[in-house]
C-alpha cells in the first residue's frame, strides 16, 4: 500500500499483491516471452477459465467445476441471465430490484428484449422482493449485497420463495465474494455472477466468474457461442456444440494476463478464509461506525447501511448532502473512499489487508474534514470520474 | 524471441515486445500499485478503450473515433453483427462462405436465434460470395484474409456490391490487421473486427477492436448493454441511454493490463508502417514459396495459399496428407508454425520481426523433416490443443 494512504475502496479495485506482481512478471517474461504459443498447452493456460474458477468456487460454497471465469461482469451477467431465462420459458417476467446496480438493470432490460417470448422486466423495491415473486416469474435477478448501502439479502429465504413459485434466482456477487462467507450450495442457489477485480484483487479490469449449479448444466444454454464454448474447439468444426458443464459460458479466447494475475491473488483469500475474513470485517465496520458516530454527531452525517452487522456486508455507507465534496476532501487528507449518488459516501472494509489503525484514522480525518469545512472549498465540488 | 527459435506464429500468437514488457510493469507496480483506483482517472485508464481504438485505426484507413477496443473478437462480433442487423430491417439473410472462422458462424448463428424477425443463415462459397449478395442480404459476414489459406477477399469490390443491393458488409481483420494495408475508408467499408494478440501484439486474450463508419453510428445499437456503454456511466442512472458513437459499443469495465500491453505493443507496428511492413511480408512468403516448392519436391507438399502475393495475406499454407505430424516434429527443430485440420501446415510471417534467414533456415528444416521421416515417430500423431 503506498505510504500514508488510508485506502477504503477496496470494493472498487483492490490493490496489488506481492503474489500477482511476481505471477504477472512470470507470466510476461516467461510464459508470453520465452514459452510463445506452446504456452496454451505447457503453461496450461487453456485451463485457467476453469482452474481460477475452481478457485473461487471454494470461497462461495460452490462445487469447482459449477465456477469458470470469463468476461466482464456485465457480459458474463447477459450470458447467465439469457440462460436462466432459457430455462424458464412459458413464465413472462424478469423480477429484481430498483436499486439494483445499473449495468445488472440494463442486461436485464436487454436480455428481455431479444426473449422470444415477451417479457417484462419487473423491478419492486428490496423488501417487497419476496413477495412479488409468482407464477410468472422466470428469473429473480439481484444484487446480493447493495453496491450503495451494503444491505444484504437473505440468500436462502429469497431462493427458498423462489424455488417454491418454480422461479430461478440469479445472485450478483460483486460486493460478495470474498467480503464475507457465501454458500450457494447450502442455500441451493440456480446461478451466481461476481467481479474479479473488488474483494478478489485480481487487477484493473478482471474478469468476472460464473456459477451455475450443477443440476442445471445439462439444460444450459447461451448466446455467445463463441470457439471457446465449444466441446472441441480446436477441430474448428463448422456447426457449434458446446461443452459440457460450465465451459459453454466461455466465448472468445481468455484475457490470460488478467487471469493469471487473478489466480494469484485468490490465494491470499483462500489462505486467509473466509470466516476469519468476516470476523474482522464486522469489527473493522463496527468500530468505523461507531468512531464516526461519535466524533463527527452534528455534521449531517446518516448511517446508510443497515446497523446490525447481520445484515451488512463489508462496507459503511453515509449518507450526506454534500458526500460527493467530503469524499474529494478526504482523498486530500489520503483517506480514500467513494461517492455514489446523490449522497452516498461509501467506505470499503477489505478485511485482508485494511487494518484497525486505518478505521480509527480514516474516522478521524473525516471529523477533521467535517470540523473544519475544507469540503466547502469550491474545487472539491467539481464532478470527475468517481468509479 | 528465445534462442534457437524459428517463430512462424505471429499470426496466431505475436511475440512479447520491449515495449508491452515495460509498460506493463509500469502500469502493475506504478500505475495499479501506487496510483490505485485513483489511476481511473490519473492514467487515464477510463479512455484506454478509446485510446487504443484511434491507434488501430491508424493501420486500418479509418478515423480513431471510429474504432474502439473492448472484449473478446467473438464478443466484438456479437455486438457488431447483431448491430449490422438491426440497421437492416425487413431483411431475412445474413450471408457468410462456408470457409469463415468457425467462431464467425457461430455467433452468426446466435445473432440469427435472437433476432425478431426470422432470420436465415446462408452460407456459401467464397467464389460465391457476391453473386449470393440480394435484396434480402441484410448483412454480409467476412474474415478478409482466410485462416487456413491466406486467401484474401476483394473487400472493395465485395462492399460495392453489397452496398448496391442495400446490404451492409462486415469483415473480421484478425489475419489482417497489422499484416498488410487496409484502407477501411477508401472502400467505404461499413463494420470490422479485429483481432489484439496476433500480428499486433498484444498478448495473450488481449481484446479485440470494432470499427464502425461513422455514417453508421447514430443509428448503432448493440444488446451487451453495460455501464461503460451509457453516456453517463458514473450517474447510475437506471435507464440505459447509449453514449455516443463507438463508446456504445462497450459494456463491462475495461481490461485495463491487457489494453495497456495492446496500446505499447502497437507503436511498434504504427512506427514501422503498413506499407514497409507488406513489402516484407510479401518478399518473405515468396521466399518461403521458393525455398519449400525447390526443396521439398516429391514430398507430398501442396501450397494451399494463393500463388499470386495479391491475393494472399502475410501466411502461407501447404497442405500434407500428414501435417499435423510434420507441424509436431518441425516443432522438435523449434521451427514454430501450426496445424488447422483436416491437412493445414499454417505459417505466418509477420514482418515486423521475422528476418529472411529465418524463412531460409525454416524451409531447410522443413526439406530435413520430410526426408529423414522423422515424422512418421508415433509420438507426432499423438493430437493435443495446437492452437
Amino acid at each position: 500500500m503506498p505510504d500514508g494512504v488510508i485506502y477504503l475502496d477496496g470494493n472498487s479495485l483492490g490493490p496489488l499483491s506481492r503474489a500477482a506482481r511476481d505471477r504477472l512478471r512470470e507470466v510476461v517474461d516467461s510464459e508470453w516471452g520465452q514459452g510463445l504459443i506452446g504456452s496454451w498447452t505447457e503453461a496450461n493456460w487453456i485451463n485457467l477459465p476453469a482452474r481460477v474458477g475452481g478457485k473461487v468456487a471454494g470461497l462461495i460454497g460452490a462445487e469447482p467445476q459449477e465456477v469458470i471465469t470469463c468476461d466482464s461482469t456485465s457480459i458474463t451477467l447477459f450470458k447467465l441471465l439469457a440462460a436462466a431465462r432459457a430455462l424458464r420459458p412459458g413464465r413472462r417476467v424478469l423480477l429484481t430490484d430498483a436499486g439494483n446496480f445499473p449495468t445488472d438493470t440494463y442486461i436485464a432490460e436487454s436480455v428481455a428484449d431479444i426473449s422470444p417470448e415477451a417479457i417484462e422486466l419487473r423491478q419492486v423495491r428490496a423488501d417487497a422482493i419476496i413477495e412479488a415473486i409468482d407464477d410468472e416469474t422466470a428469473v429473480v435477478s439481484l444484487t446480493h449485497v447493495n453496491y450503495r448501502t451494503g444491505a444484504v439479502y437473505d440468500m436462502a429465504a429469497v431462493t427458498k420463495s423462489a424455488h417454491a413459485r418454480g422461479a430461478l434466482v440469479l445472485w450478483d456477487l460483486s460486493h460478495s465474494a470474498g467480503a464475507l462467507p457465501v454458500d450457494l450450495g447450502a442455500c441451493d442457489a440456480d446461478m451466481a455472477v461476481g467481479c474479479g477485480y473488488k474483494y478478489l484483487n485480481g487487477g484493473p479490469g478482471a474478469p468476472a466468474w460464473a456459477f451455475a449449479a450443477s443440476r442445471l448444466h445439462p439444460n444450459l444454454a447461451q448466446p455467445l457461442t463463441g470457439w471457446m464454448g465449444h466441446q472441441a474447439p480446436f477441430e474448428f468444426s463448422g456447426r457449434y456444440e458446446p461443452a459440457a458443464g460450465m465451459r459453454q459460458m466461455l466465448t472468445g479466447t481468455p484475457p490470460v494476463l488478467a487471469l493469471s494475475s487473478l489466480d494469484a491473488s485468490l490465494d491470499d483469500v483462500v489462505d486467509a478464509g473466509m470466516d476469519r475474513l468476516r470476523t474482522k470485517s464486522v469489527a473493522l465496520c463496527e468500530l468505523f461506525i461507531r468512531q464516526v458516530e461519535a466524533r463527527c454527531a452534528g455534521q449531517g452525517l446518516a448511517l446508510a447501511s443497515p446497523r446490525d452487522a447481520v445484515h451488512r456486508g463489508s462496507q459503511v455507507s453515509f449518507r450526506h448532502e454534500d458526500g460527493f465534496a467530503v469524499i474529494r476532501a478526504l482523498l486530500e487528507s489520503k483517506v480514500i473512499g467513494d461517492f455514489r449518488a446523490p449522497d452516498i459516501m461509501r467506505f470499503g472494509f477489505a478485511p485482508l489487508y485494511t487494518r484497525f489503525v486505518d478505521v480509527w484514522d480514516a474516522a478521524e480525518k473525516l471529523a477533521e474534514v467535517l470540523e473544519s469545512g475544507t469540503w466547502r472549498d469550491p474545487r472539491f465540488s467539481v464532478r470527475g470520474a468517481v468509479t
